[in-house]
């Protein structure tokens, strides 16, 4: 056997802990697969004399020289997420002719095109398994394996805090402040959990997922995001007893006629839909190609294991290119330059749950505002009592989203509409099986 | 760009179609992500003089020769089916250097080793993504993406015609002969159906998935096989009441202590696991590693454009390495040689159905019966009166199947036993989310 494949570990957190357990304890195979032994030389770290509990027989340091400038290091694996110093040290390492694998999706989505210039000046590969669904292979599915494809459309449950308790508010019929404060107390939101449930962590996966599927590139400023944080008991309520779970859906869908149209929001799901029994932390990623018809990838989001078997997995496939003398097999695949569809021109089916007077005529003018703003009810399905007002649910046809919104003006200028209490987009388009 | 990669294709039937009409319509996107354009060349029929409607611009022939002596040619595509003069094109083609894709299980699961060494000694690649799972991406994954984990389990629903079957079954509460007269009539089932319901064509699939996941080469005769025959209405209704489906599953598991073992088998599978949703002609394959925890793969397991998918997959992952100059990156990975685990050996939940007497003390005895043996149940979940007899349906706690067969030949001898009218394994081992 020859020489080792020798890795610089940036960042030694869970993940990057991970990532040591993986290749120590399945180093047997992983040697057997590549032709030589892989294994992590050097680790950066922020505090060289924090005590840790690591196993592994390499060398820790506090300078990024020591890895950048180490001749032996073939492989840079970053793991310290954010966007800065990750960015400048990963594109260091890339001008230094050192391959990188990376789990971050923030300078995935935000400044991937560098990433990749960089990689292709220097004949080195840069990968990036792990910065979309944990451990679940989807970045190698969608660029090899569906690659003979047209792909239109990517439907993805892509995070698992906000996954977590929306399934608690279904199951448990739980509100959203105490499944949150829940969530907090597991681990499974952070103290500050704005980037989960405010979407924006499922729009940068989004964003990087729609750039491989529709070969064009998918910049964050392209995706339109609302949050989870308006869900109400009534809504999930509402939703079970018309047949549906509400989801945080990452949809990105590409057409000739529309262009490309990339979104993250809660969405009503049919529950036979393979999308609605992912439940809890799972994330499942459901693409639609014009040769495949319908696929779906499932598994762990997130956690150290899972998403250290997406960055060995990389590591390993580097390591084969390294061992093959080649790089670059699979390079940035986005050579289209499609046109986007603004968010007003999207077509949709809408739940919209509205508190108006409860008195003769109000269903009338309501559904003739509806009417009159080009927006076709599908159905009108449950009025119930509150108080001295009643609830209306409407569930609409296919519309656009600026008709939509029209209609909710309208309607929140009438005198028997008390409030609009949610609008949330019903997710149709997929065959179910 | 630099020249063509051209193709020479065996077989026309309807995969073969598939292939010609999505290399044609995504010629675009191929010859973009490949570097060059990529096309057949020509095409073995046996019939050179039948008629054709398929889009493409090749020569056809009736001559092997015409293919393997084409210095040209750089992949054989082979979509023949059976194991001749499959394996032996294939073996020639990959002698005369030319890179080898294949959908043929058959070959695969039966010769595997003989083409991995063919392809080994002429440096070009051997490819099989589309053997198992029509579309779905499963090779691929297992081979790369999740080559970081060991993986102890794969289960699988891989035969569409029988998942038809049995979901109807459940849906629709028809018996085995109607279902498959309707699925023969659909197209679903073929004349002689066979190789589906008696599960040679999931065990052929379980073999090469397990030989790919545990690295270790798994023959047909290691495979445990019973097809879906015996399943009656009466069971159905039974694992629905239980809270189970039917679903005939290929089963493969790895221990340092039991060994390998590979079953194919009908099993009842508790509604909220992941594959119990997988319905219709769709196939899934879910899979247990000791880094990702648990992934599932889900998606059309037959027809022409998602076998193409995967045909068209593996040819542009060989057009790949053909620009790279390499070859051979992903070899065969079947370097253990691990021990099988005898099926008397292996280990299960069991749903037992009897006919008994309906006398007072028949199920003391029937219980007794079990126990001697070192059964212990889980459960007697019911008795129902037919005629002036009783059927019994127990559950077993997770026992050999060696015990549970020295049961149930006791319990044929009993007296009070009427007839044992099925034995089907409880798949209990996978988490559920």
């Amino acid at each position: 056997m020859k020489d080792k494949i020798k890795i610089g570990l940036l960042g030694l957190g869970t993940v990057g802990a991970g990532v040591c357990k993986v290749l120590t304890e399945n180093a047997h195979e992983i040697s057997q697969k590549v032709g030589r032994a892989v294994e992590v030389k050097t680790v950066l770290v922020r505090d060289v004399n924090k005590k840790r509990n690591i196993v592994g027989d390499f060398v820790i340091t506090d300078k990024i020289e020591t890895i950048l400038d180490d001749p032996e290091i073939d492989i840079v694996i970053e793991l310290m997420g954010g966007i800065e110093p990750s960015r400048t040290y990963m594109l260091r390492a890339l001008q230094s002719g050192k391959n990188v694998v990376t789990a971050n999706k923030d300078v995935v989505a935000e400044h991937g095109k560098e990433m990749f210039e960089a990689a292709e000046s220097a004949d080195v590969d840069f990968m990036f398994e792990a910065s979309v669904g944990g451990g679940i292979p989807i970045i190698t599915p969608l660029k090899q394996c569906l690659t003979a494809n047209k792909i239109t459309e990517v439907i993805g449950i892509v995070n698992g805090t906000t996954n977590y308790m929306l399934t608690k508010m279904t199951k448990e019929g739980m509100d959203y402040n105490t499944v949150l404060a829940e969530a907090q107390a597991k681990g499974y939101a952070e103290s500050d959990p704005t980037a989960d449930v405010g979407g924006l962590d499922a729009a940068r996966k989004a964003a990087i997922l729609s750039s491989i599927a529709f070969n064009t590139r998918v910049t964050l400023d392209k995706v339109y995001v609302e949050g989870i944080t308006k869900i109400t008991p009534q809504d999930v309520e509402y939703a079970t007893e018309l047949g549906y779970v509400i989801k945080l859906l990452a949809i990105a869908k590409d057409s000739p006629e529309n262009g490309v149209d990339v979104r993250v929001h809660p969405a009503f799901v049919p529950k036979a839909h393979p999308l609605a029994a992912v439940n809890d932390v799972f994330n499942a990623i459901f693409v639609k190609g014009n040769a495949i018809g319908e696929a779906m990838f499932y598994g762990r989001g997130a956690g150290a294991l899972p998403t250290a078997s997406a960055v060995v997995a990389d590591v390993v496939d580097v390591s084969r290119d390294i061992v093959n003398q080649t790089f670059g097999r699979i390079r940035c695949t986005c050579f289209e330059d499609k046109k986007f569809c603004p968010v007003e021109n999207t077509v949709s089916s809408y739940y919209v749950r509205l508190l108006v007077e409860d008195q003769p005529g109000v269903l009338g003018s309501i559904a003739c505002a509806f009417g009159d703003q080009g927006v076709s009810l599908n159905s009108v399905i449950q009025t119930r009592r509150v108080a001295n007002q009643a609830e209306i649910v409407v569930i609409t046809h296919c519309v656009t989203e600026a008709n939509l919104r029209k209609a909710t003006h309208v309607l929140n200028e009438l005198p028997v509409v008390t409030e609009i209490r949610n609008v949330i987009r019903v997710e149709k388009s997929q065959e179910v099986n």
